[in-house]
């Protein structure tokens, strides 16, 4: 086991072996994403440089940008005081979300206490799997 | 039911009933923390207007700030696509990290795979429970 495999072994994951990642845009600091690693796609971020997480949905490992083209690469990863979460910043390519926008954060609490779409789209969602 | 505990009842939680919120500086866009929420504290955090959680450790409902003064005033809230994970800007008072730094993820990985501190203590930590 090399010094970051054993990094990686100490972190804190929940019982499915999780643990989430935010990711941040390197530039403007936005989130972009929130998305689990367990400690092989953490292992795997590290290595390659491009985001790797499991999907609880779809109980499968994968790399962000696979299908779509749209890749994460990484810049810096932080952890907290309890070393049960990470914030990775990154260069996205694309969008981050499947639905054509930049962040999926793109939708807002108003007053009235409804969501509101507060963004644009960067692309048209139909294309995005096309690529 | 008003608008707004209709909103939080169609958040997507866990099977504990909670959903991760993202805690953002609303100058920096800087990710202070990240902890967990469950429908009444996000009903709470938006008519308060300081942010509440749920301790899973603890297993305890608290409020940002109640012991320590620092508290979290928010700005804005944000969904994801998914509707299953939160950020929330706020203005933070103090430090948001217990270990008296002003972000909980305050540790970077290096390139030899550990993790070095990144920042500077904004508070001398053993200060910050006797307010």
């Amino acid at each position: 086991m090399d010094q970051l495999e054993k990094t990686v072994s100490q972190m804190k994951y929940d019982n499915s072996g999780l643990i989430p990642a935010v990711i941040v845009d390197c530039k403007t600091r936005q989130v972009l994403m929130v998305a689990y690693m367990n400690a092989a796609s953490l292992v795997d971020t590290v290595r390659t440089g491009k985001t790797h997480f499991w999907s609880r949905s779809r109980n499968k490992y994968w790399m962000k940008g696979e299908s779509s083209g749209h890749t994460q690469q990484v810049k810096a990863i932080y952890t907290d005081c309890d070393k049960d979460t990470l914030v990775i910043e990154v260069e996205q390519i694309g969008a981050a979300c499947h639905e054509g926008y930049y962040s999926c954060f793109y939708r807002q609490l108003t007053d009235e206490g409804d969501w509101k779409v507060c963004a644009e789209r960067v692309l048209d969602p139909k294309q995005i799997y096309k690529k």
